[in-house]
């Protein structure tokens, strides 16, 4: 489902990373930057990962000279069971708020819901977040990374983090031209360290079902960004793309994954994920440079692999799915 | 944040309820009702609770001679970690899908959300669904069943089914015709026995701003329900209200969590609870009393205590939220 937007921009962004983050070739770009350790000062990763979230909306408040009776809504989901970073997050902040889960795809779903409730007239500054944490992460999914259990080449890194949009329906230099809803598809993927291949083809039918629905070409997007498939999910979907759909992704293509940090040279394996990468990525460097002028027109497609070890363990498969937004510098 | 709407109405509603309910005082108003045990015929509590969902949305279109490439959207919660049984449910249908948690108020949060994007004028059928099952929810959030843990007077039992809500811009008999976006409220409790105590303020929360913003008194509504409050947090709520409002919740206001089981004679503690609970009985029996006349306007207050065991092992307090549905027959 694509809906097209006239009164949708972003009023401004602020993303918080953490030291891998860092580390990488983008830091920069990044507003606020944890150098040395992943516990900022709290007890265990998961409050370390509400603390961040808690800096990323505390903080583009500020920056903007907002209160919290300001923002009509707060719209903020992440990994954690019970969306828990998100909801012990919104509990300091006193604006009504909305719980959304789709894996790393989260920032994508944020930014739709967030622009359906401005389009329409509903809301007029709506706040989105999203944050991942390394630790916190591996905890949940995989194993505490004190195991020091062995990885395959294909898995991804997630990345540390938070990103907070905001979103209005006064103009500034870039809008949201457009949104596409995707679906939950599975393709009977079931290596969990494998989420490139999970996530490709949820992004392969979100990026075709938005070239149909506004009869355009990828050429017309100065780049087309995929959240988190890594260097190997990449290549899958670019390999997708052409056998289904006789689509080209040629070099206005790249996935977020491969650019937060330095492969060559940082233990990330095939690249970096987590919600938050697609929202460092996109929201961090890409915004900033489309402020700058450097891009015009930008898809960003963040991905999701919905991994629930219960499902893992009782030998079903993992589902992807995936929602673009197009973004429009003036 | 309240919205008011003309032109979201309910086109048909289709739930599923499991043996505990089928006890239960409201079993004739159910579509479906499996009347034995819970595993109906899968090889897991996550897989039953799958199934149950993928009954309630596949009998919606089938009643209603609906395809999927009819339903512009699938919004869809439930309590399972990564809300894995909608993501599971949602890979076998074709329509876009946004997956959504607030614990047992996800039903309010996808009933607000699909309002925005029909009233809005961007999509016209939207799907909202939600699932508990007893034994899944015990599994991932206490103890498996089998360990015969005992219970206090002040816990609640998770109720097993699903509901599916048809939202459409068409003309019905019973409209939505406004909603109020809930906060995330904590006010300390850590009792994870007493999730009643945990979500009452924020019900209380919800229904003053409700009540301010739509310049309404108690009594203008036939019926006031919240979701899952229980006996022991259907009383602080009155008490809550009196005291830190000074409004009166009299003989129109009831809790669906005292209402789902006969608590006189099942085994349910201090009643029933789970996201399908206000689903069960909200769009099950109150939405078909009024389609008979019973009712005229109805406030359903879907409440949700956002437990997280990590954190609640963390010594960190559980934090409630709840979203108010003005749902009026014409």
């Amino acid at each position: 489902m694509t809906t097209n937007y006239k009164n949708v921009y972003i009023m401004d962004t602020y993303t918080v990373c953490g030291p891998y983050e860092n580390d990488g070739p983008l830091s920069n770009y990044f507003d606020k930057r944890h150098e040395k350790e992943l516990y900022f000062g709290e007890k265990s990763w998961e409050k370390a990962e509400v603390k961040l979230l808690k800096e990323a909306n505390s903080n583009i408040l500020k920056k903007n000279k907002l209160k919290e009776e300001d923002i009509d809504l707060l719209v903020s989901g992440d990994l954690q069971n019970q969306i828990a970073a998100s909801d012990y997050m919104a509990r300091d902040f006193n604006i009504p708020f909305m719980g959304i889960f789709e894996a790393c795809s989260t920032i994508g779903e944020g930014i739709l819901l967030a622009s359906t409730f401005i389009e329409g007239r509903f809301a007029k500054k709506v706040l989105v977040s999203t944050s991942s944490h390394n630790m916190s992460a591996e905890k949940q999914f995989r194993n505490p990374t004190e195991y020091g259990a062995p990885k395959k080449r294909t898995t991804t890194f997630t990345s540390t983090g938070s990103a907070s949009i905001l979103l209005t329906n006064k103009k500034s230099k870039v809008k949201i031209e457009s949104t596409t809803i995707g679906k939950v598809i599975d393709m009977g993927i079931t290596d969990v360290n494998h989420m490139g291949a999970v996530m490709a083809p949820a992004a392969g039918d979100v990026i075709y079902n938005h070239l149909k629905d506004t009869n355009r070409d990828p050429s017309y997007y100065d780049l087309i960004l995929t959240g988190d498939l890594g260097v190997y999910g990449k290549k899958i979907l670019k390999e997708y793309m052409m056998m289904k759909y006789n689509i080209e992704l040629g070099n206005n293509y790249n996935d977020c994954g491969t650019m937060l940090y330095d492969l060559d040279k940082q233990p990330v394996f095939a690249g970096a994920s987590g919600p938050v990468c697609s929202a460092l990525v996109g929201f961090g460097y890409i915004y900033k440079e489309m402020l700058k002028g450097k891009y015009k027109r930008v898809l960003l497609v963040p991905t999701g692999a919905i991994f629930s070890p219960t499902f893992t363990f009782q030998k079903e498969s993992i589902p992807g799915i995936a929602n673009a937004i197009s973004l429009e510098a003036e």
